[in-house]
């Protein structure tokens, strides 16, 4: 058990693996879980149920998975929510808020600021701007790069594998630029890049790059501005 | 700890906070916790890993949060599976059903005998009616209106944020009438009225107003009854 | 308490109800509970949080629900992720692996070496062949038929219910065929058979059987082959 401040407030049922470090005022709601080498900045709350610091496993058909994992860091004023899961190798920033249920890999980047909604799914190797809305039941895949102040509405759906497993391929997620703005439930392909201020309307089918400033809708999304 | 009628059965580790009224013959499985001031009738049942009554937190970047959150209830002869999140100021009604991984935020008003699917997610100041049938990933945005006895397919995404972020806007998301039905995956957008006994097609994207008793279908829905 | 083996590792704060069988090797997470007849073998890794073996509860609005629950089985080294719900009846193969936040329902066959992503949602009677990849979020619905060496995009949905709640129907989810693969966010309708080798692009609405080694798209799905 390490040492734990006393402004520290830590639920029934907690569970502090070795080389946690934790800073002041922090919040740990009952029966959650901090794993090895996780660092939990100041004013940090983090909810009832939740799993911190996970290391990678998989199995032998899926991708390789980065031997370099460092901790888990949750920066200064960060609010986690319940029932949440959160990989080791990943950084939450300043102010960041990750909704229940919500489950991040190893080697995230969430930057300051930004909103993980509820039941979302960030997956290895993403970036994620800052004051970006990532809302409800979002699966942002692997190898994704959200620029600042991006709205993604709920359940959209990105990809990263153009050949479904069928040949090896270099894994690569949508390119997602600042101030653009996605509608709920659309789907966007392995590796398209969506242009700044563009908006994408609800349910659309993204197949092709996107220039900025455009906005596009339908299956597939189609240019409905010009 | 308050007060345990001899008739409950009380998994391993489970919290029970200060203030909690517990009915006759409940059963709370191992692990979960009962938040502050919750209100359980008789003959519930209560999964594993869940967390039941939470206070609403957020950060500076999302909306208000209604101060006066009062208790969590949970009729008789409701049931909540397992690893299911449901916050404070919200009512269950009897003989409804929870599944599993849900998340039922605050202010919602759940009527009897309704069923919530797996993973289904409930937003703050939604009302839904008795004998409903909301599926399995259902997205019910805030301030949603479901009327009695509809049916949502499994994936449905709802909307309530016409201008995504941009704009200070009144949010309100769809008011469902009584007896429509809604296939699965189908997008609806913000403020739309989907009318009585209307049926909107799998993977629709309902972009307008529906009357009563119609058939919609396609990206964006159109009328393919008449 | 059963009797667990020296090579064991168990975490803390982990229930163990009687009638659980424990292989060689076995690491199971802090807070994770293995329930009553489940039957773990070796080499198995189960991660944190998790509820393992849980028998099927409903209320009278949903369906009947088999009387004949035998224990859940997860075979020699299967991984199992964090926050995962499994119920009893259900058969896990050799080397699968199954996702954090997954759900899957009784009497569920899972074959040697598939992969079930996470938060994806497997319903009851549905059997999954070999060496398969469901991706993350999706909806496996009730009754579905998937042949060996699938591949199912994230967030692809199914349906099993053709007049949705309206009328007394035989429930039948779709039947996918051997090398077949679901772009993203796919939606298939009740009872529709996928051939072999077929792909479904991402967002395509299936409502029609498709032969063997076609290429669908669009809303409703169409040959963009030929």
């Amino acid at each position: 058990m390490p040492d734990i401040p006393k402004s520290a407030k830590i639920g029934r049922n907690v569970v502090i693996e070795d080389h946690v470090k934790i800073g002041e005022n922090v919040f740990i709601g009952h029966n959650t879980i901090i794993l090895n080498g996780t660092e939990i900045g100041d004013d940090v709350v983090i909810g009832f149920n939740c799993v911190l610091g996970i290391q990678p496993i998989g199995n032998q058909r899926m991708r390789q998975i980065s031997k370099n994992h460092n901790q888990l860091v949750l920066k200064n004023n960060t609010r986690i929510g319940n029932l949440v899961s959160i990989y080791s190798g990943t950084l939450v920033a300043e102010n960041a808020f990750i909704g229940d249920h919500a489950s991040i890999r190893e080697n995230v980047i969430i930057e300051e600021s930004t909103v993980i909604g509820r039941g979302a799914i960030v997956e290895l190797n993403s970036k994620i701007g800052k004051k970006c809305t990532i809302q409800t039941l979002v699966y942002v895949t692997g190898d994704t790069i959200i620029e600042d102040n991006v709205f993604i509405g709920p359940c959209v759906s990105m990809s990263n594998d153009k050949y479904m497993g069928a040949q090896p391929y270099k894994l690569i997620g949508p390119h997602i630029k600042k101030d653009a703005k996605i509608g709920n439930n659309a789907s966007l392909l392995p590796g398209i890049t969506i242009g700044q201020k563009t908006i994408v309307g609800a349910g659309a089918v993204v197949t092709k790059n996107i220039e900025d400033g455009q906005i596009f809708a339908g299956v597939p999304a189609k240019d409905i501005k010009n």
